[in-house]
């Protein structure tokens, strides 16, 4: 049995934990199907590239209201496809290729199980292998979450994995699931010429997000897309290409084409976990203390199989933190499970950080609300911007800054402040009166919800 | 003579004094043009509304850089003018309205001089007043400074006060000046169709910048302006629409148009300052100590009139100050002038605060310099941007932050957690890793550049 100093299961952020400090060590790698991960290959970045494309071509169907003429003839679906994925395939190649070279890792390309504490047997397409390690690392993520009607109807589906690689956009494209991957993917569709219909269980789409920003982007979207609100699907039935689904209403939707994106699993259930006695949550994560390490000696995780927070800078942070741990058991560290930003890149985009006012309703919090409009301030006026809004949530008293949520242009970048100040435990006046906020810049969307708050 | 308990001179920042905290005093607002000032009527806001007509423009005539197939067929200009001004000067009219029928407020339209120690005469349409005043506010801003070559030729010009309220882009635009006023409006005539030539006796378009973005951003532009750089008009001939400027070099210049953006004078020379005591630098601004009190008893001044910064949002927070030392006189506040961001809204805007590179090496001061390019963030790719970048500067062994520096698309808004680190001391290490940046937003090209520094 080989033996190695260090495995890390998974070359998504698994990849990134092993860097110059890990020369001196005998690294393996195993990756069963994509380096880079979900973020490179199918989720983050071709999902933010292909949205871009779509939010130039929104640009240009709305260029008249800027009093710009402009005809939008096509998008090109095959060639952005193409531009995206040359570019991304290349980068994860070049990532397999890197490792491959390096006299001191190996890279297993296969699946891993355990067959008991430390070690593993890795099925590749030319046999398996078994090893040995000192040190384990689980970064082996997750996959989208196929509901039974779906999975046992038989009937092909696309799934984020998948849908993004097809060859044209689908003339009729049903989506199950009314989350962020839902809500991003839909857009890009729609505005390649997809006629899109959303069935979502919950009556708003981004249920999780702060409820005046889910209210307002189901009310925004509600002309662009057929929602089927509050309902499940029951039953897929049809052919490929020509799929009719059956509602929990008695209604039905016809589609080419049927994209899952209902929620995403763990892929601790791959992995035979029980063989190395690492314990899982009810829901199949990994279980971790706070310095990533799991319930077996020597096995830490990090990134969607065990993260509370599933989201990629998150799972970076966990690398870090890994990356460290590994090395200096005396000195172990923690990863801010609190505090996380996250962002929707739809038009307009969403961002947020913190609690929500449900949240803090739930948990009996006090709170204060300040709000301000992008009609409000002069750059909104140039984007004529009327819907795009800034909300922050403080503690009565103290003015600390308990959530933020922006739903509007830029709004990605507009939180950072907010960020900032939410983890250094910045309060909301000095956030308001200390710096100087450019105007006219958009960043004056949140200087003023702040100044709204009745400090 | 009419006695007010205080006159502010300029409705413009000058107009955000008064708020309900004055209430109980008699308040008179001399203004002689218009209502809100420059930025609303003639500056900040206008170019901002109209650089984001030539930013969707561009975006679409680029579209196909994202597989958009787009076809720019005009920039309506005399639409987009009017939708801008029909907005903006309604919002000028209103604020004028407001303030006359508040009871305690009196608003004189004509141009004030005075005539002692808080004394003025206003010349109205209607005839001159006499008022004298307990408290004065000088608020009387700027204007585009005419250089002898183009006053003493006799031939039409426009300046930013006037060329955006013009019926029809010129076929050839001439401007004069390299500043961030010359860019923006070098790209709004540009877009809507005008041919641009622009004269600036420095090499680099945008001097004051970090050299970094100078000379990248005059490097972009090179090929959709005519640059003469390090030139200097020595005469102006020719007839209305058919203007020959002769530059330094013996070469000519030929446009329908000339628009002068050289720079700003404050509008000091037209108060009679003498008469009341009140003294200025040579530059003509009006000196003021740190909490706005000019040289005369009870004379404040705020924005363009005597600011070293003349932005708007330092004019904001010097009618604060102002607005506050007007009633607590035993508790004086007073303005941060360093640490001022600045924003240009061109494409690609550009945003900076703090000190520059050769700031540091003119002051004699080490410096860390941190680096990151569009091109290596994942945004950047959807973008498929390979020409903006950050660049911040900290100081050697503490890590504080000395300036930053940004080209590139949300600039503006990126440069605000960098605004806020340089304000409230936060260190470089600090700022990049104690909050998340959320993956793959454009704010990564900060986290990128502040985790470059070789700190």
């Amino acid at each position: 049995m080989r033996h190695h100093d260090l495995v890390v299961i998974g070359a998504g952020s698994g990849n990134t934990v092993i860097d110059d400090s890990f020369a001196d060590l005998d690294v393996a790698i195993v990756e069963e199907r994509w380096f880079g991960g979900t973020c490179l290959n199918a989720g983050c970045i071709p999902s933010k590239m292909l949205a871009y494309t779509a939010h130039v071509a929104r640009t240009v169907r709305e260029a008249g209201a800027y009093d710009v003429d402009a005809e939008l003839r096509a998008v090109r679906w095959r060639a952005a496809r193409d531009r995206v994925f040359g570019r991304l395939d290349a980068e994860r190649d070049s990532g397999r290729r890197g490792r491959e070279h390096e006299d001191r890792v190996t890279v297993y390309e296969g699946r891993a199980r355990f067959t008991g504490p430390r070690t593993l047997r890795i099925g590749r397409a030319d046999g398996s292998v078994d090893v040995s390690a000192g040190q384990i690392v689980l970064a082996a993520g997750g996959r989208p979450l196929v509901p039974g009607p779906v999975a046992e109807s038989g009937l092909p589906y696309e799934t984020s994995d998948t849908v993004m690689r097809i060859d044209a956009p689908p003339r009729r494209l049903a989506i199950l699931g009314g989350g962020y991957i839902a809500a991003e993917l839909a857009e890009v569709f729609a505005e390649a010429g997809s006629s899109v219909t959303i069935v979502e269980k919950e009556e708003r789409l981004l249920g999780p997000q702060d409820e005046t920003v889910a209210e307002r982007f189901t009310e925004l979207v509600r002309s662009r897309y057929d929602l089927r609100l509050g309902r499940e699907v029951t039953a897929v039935a049809g052919t490929p290409g020509a799929l009719r689904l059956a509602l929990d209403d008695g209604s039905t939707v016809e589609a080419d084409t049927l994209l899952v994106a209902v929620g995403r699993v763990p892929n601790s259930d791959r992995l035979n976990l029980d063989a190395a006695g690492i314990a899982t949550h009810d829901d199949g994560r990994v279980i971790v203390d706070r310095h990533q390490r799991t319930t077996a000696d020597g096995v830490f995780a990090l990134g969607d199989i065990c993260s509370p927070v599933p989201l990629k800078h998150v799972a970076n942070r966990e690398a870090e933190v890994v990356a460290h741990n590994l090395r200096h058991p005396e000195d172990l560290i923690a990863a801010d499970h609190e505090r996380v930003p996250a962002a929707v890149f739809t038009q307009p985009p969403i961002a947020s950080v913190g609690l929500t006012e449900q949240d803090c309703r739930d948990r009996g919090l006090d709170c204060l609300v300040g709000t301000a409009g992008y009609g409000d301030i002069a750059y909104g006026w140039a984007m004529e911007d009327d819907t795009g809004f800034c909300k922050v949530l403080a503690e009565p008293g103290t003015g600390r800054l308990l959530g933020a949520h922006l739903m509007g242009a830029e709004a990605p970048t507009l939180i950072q402040p907010l960020v900032l100040a939410l983890t250094l435990g910045i309060d909301a006046a000095t956030l308001a009166r200390s710096p100087y906020w450019i105007h006219p810049a958009l960043t004056e969307i949140v200087e003023n919800a702040l100044l709204d708050l009745d400090l």
